[in-house]
């Protein structure tokens, strides 16, 4: 089954509210099977919502449409979907009694603005709103449904959830074995390798015409492996993308640090719970980000306990043991300094791992001999100790994440390696 | 002038990924008068990806499409546009050698994959990517514009800030006279009350039949006015906006942080540096958001120093000199322990001004005494100590930014009472 996602509200397109409402959808679609074809984003005009409605229906089998449904001049949903269907608006009397109902309940008038709720196209059938006062409504239109939703994020979810998701979830299961297919998604995240890298790998797998299918999205380094897997059924489609992960977990090795929704922070979480290990950080140059990404983390009180931002040259000296003429020497952004912040912060912290950085993160502050983005990491734990030198290029954000996740990353792979 | 946005990537149909660049290109787009009249998000595939160009051809005279121009199979914007153009793909010559230099430059062989990205439609004009390999690029269509730009935020942003909205402000400039008006937009960001007490603050100046309108969005504590004024010209538009700014300043007073896109760390950080002010910060829970936030403006180093992450109770005692018997008889979520760790950060860091913060961020850790959500936050310079209790609802994430941005509000507002 394809669905069509049409997003209606002036307030997304000005680009003050992010489209999270499309997200939800697609994502809790996909978890029945239902492949998302497309995106509508438009305005609150009538023209420009029928016309995404006509592109929606030729692309899609069912259309999941969001706001303009409110008491105000400036919802047109409603007078849209009529235009797109040939049809006039009806008050529905029930309705009506519905939404007069909310404000009664609470003794307050109903402003005659909410009058407008009460009517829908003809033909369409009500959705109750359980959260807020703007009904949904539903109307079919030559065999394929289209289900229209308020656009406040807390209301749609209500209204998705207990209405319409268990409506296309049963029409799925109805027509599963039409021939048209689930889909399955399972994601792989790996770090160290770029995403051409990877690709260049496993490149036998990523053919446009394989299946399942392969893409790949990149953040802060972090590559992520989407596989897409269909099938006749759910369990059809998830075997053919859980045996892809196998496969590629073996082959990609230690680059694969997680799946699903799984970060670098939790990848190493979970490798000093299980060895009941405890880690420090000392953090220049990524000031704190690293401590934050692992802090994150439900439960990080059990291995994290010590954390230094040491920003300043007499913090790395007071506060981490670093010899004041070591800086003097080499400089405060030296594989030098990197080695002695990790070992006085593993010393100090009495940690099983320590991690440290210290590096330039710009956009002031680099020279020829250490330019912006030059950044040192060091680990250090029983048995390995490490420091690695890296040069990232791009903004001061981009810089800063970077190295938080390459040194996540390096403590990860230290532990693995000593085992 | 109108302009459509394609956005173009599974991962955002899944539901993956939140279509963070449309909102951001709509509203950067807004800030010169150019509106959005609608947004196009399709997966990687050619068809789709020309249907949502032509689509979007008809609606705008401006086209910005990112995503699909990496170097793997499953990009495929080049080949897109290129059918879309009717042209056939070009290898582009000096543009792969710049690829090639940017793999050089980092002693990396550059792997065969990323040949696809010197290929560009026939007539298209190559946009240079500061940030990564991905190039970008313009075509020409009926005399409309078409700029493609990769999917990656850090990348998008920074070719849309340097090269594609300077060249539409340009052309822009040219039309604006031609009589379809501008429209102008302010941010006024503030801290320290509630959306609907600051609606009620300044009720008379929020209704929507007036001009400017004022709409709020929340995020973390932060609320923030959207002024959006129309005029004939940019400088009509511009002056209706900016004496609602003065007037919504005045009004609301100490709650006003920033402007546009300001945040609280960048405001105390101004505060610090306008007086010369060195700041320490010591985080239980909070675990470092705050230093990371502090130190994401360029330049933070001038007045931040030290920070600890004093997770555990040991790291309390032995890095911040709180007292043993203090955590045993008061324990580690109290007023008083918020207290002494602020001191204990202040004089190690010998800084004018120091924060601290401990509390329950949850998911577990909570009691009835202290239930999850309880943060103390303590703020200690020259002249004034203070510390203040809150309970906080939602997830851990939540309560932990919202800890940190409470914990800065409060730094920047006893800078400013001690003024």
């Amino acid at each position: 089954m394809k669905a069509s996602i049409v997003t209606i509200g002036n307030e997304i397109l000005t680009g003050h509210t992010v489209n999270t409402n499309a997200a939800y959808i697609a994502d809790r679609l996909l978890t029945i099977g239902a492949g998302v074809v497309s995106c509508h984003t438009v305005g609150d005009e009538i023209g420009v919502i029928v016309r995404a409605l006509k592109a929606a229906i030729k692309e899609a089998d069912v259309i999941l449409a969001t706001g303009g449904l409110g008491a105000t001049a400036d919802d047109l949903t409603r007078e849209a979907t009529a235009k797109f269907l040939g049809v006039k608006l009806r008050l529905k009397k029930d309705l009506l009694r519905k939404i007069e109902y909310r404000f009664k309940k609470r003794n307050l008038k109903m402003p005659d603005n909410n009058r407008r709720q009460g009517y829908l196209p003809q033909g369409a059938k009500a959705i109750e709103n359980c959260v807020g006062s703007a009904p949904g409504f539903k109307v079919s239109f030559e065999g394929k449904s289209i289900y229209v939703m308020p656009g406040v994020p807390g209301e749609m979810k209500a209204m998705f959830e207990r209405r319409v998701l268990p409506e296309i979830k049963k029409r799925l299961g109805l027509k599963l074995n039409a021939g048209r297919g689930v889909t399955v998604i399972r994601k792989l995240n790996c770090f160290g390798a770029s995403e051409s890298q990877i690709a260049e790998e496993i490149c036998d797998m990523c053919g446009r015409e394989r299946s399942p299918v392969i893409n790949f999205t990149v953040g802060y380094g972090v590559v992520t492996l989407h596989i897409t897997a269909k099938g006749l059924s759910l369990s059809e489609a998830a075997g053919k993308a859980d045996e892809d992960v196998k496969i590629l977990t073996k082959r990609l090795g230690n680059l694969v640090f997680g799946s699903g929704e799984e970060g670098l922070a939790e990848a190493l979480g979970r490798c000093l719970r299980e060895r009941r290990m405890s880690i420090a950080v000392a953090e220049s140059c990524t000031g704190g980000l690293i401590a934050s990404e692992l802090t994150e983390i439900p439960g990080a009180s059990e291995y994290f306990k010590y954390g230094w931002i040491a920003y300043s040259n007499t913090a790395k000296i007071s506060e981490l043991g670093v010899p004041a003429r070591l800086l003097g020497r080499y400089g405060a952004v030296s594989e030098q300094a990197a080695r002695a912040m990790a070992k006085g912060a593993r010393e100090k912290a009495r940690a099983d791992i320590a991690i440290a950085v210290t590096g330039i993160a710009g956009p002031a502050g680099g020279s020829k001999q250490k330019p912006v983005g030059l950044v040192y990491i060091s680990v250090e734990m029983k048995g390995l100790k490490e420091t690695q030198r890296f040069i990232f290029s791009g903004s001061r954000d981009f810089i800063r994440r970077r190295a938080a996740n390459t040194a996540i990353n390096m403590a990860r792979l230290a532990i693995l390696e000593v085992d």
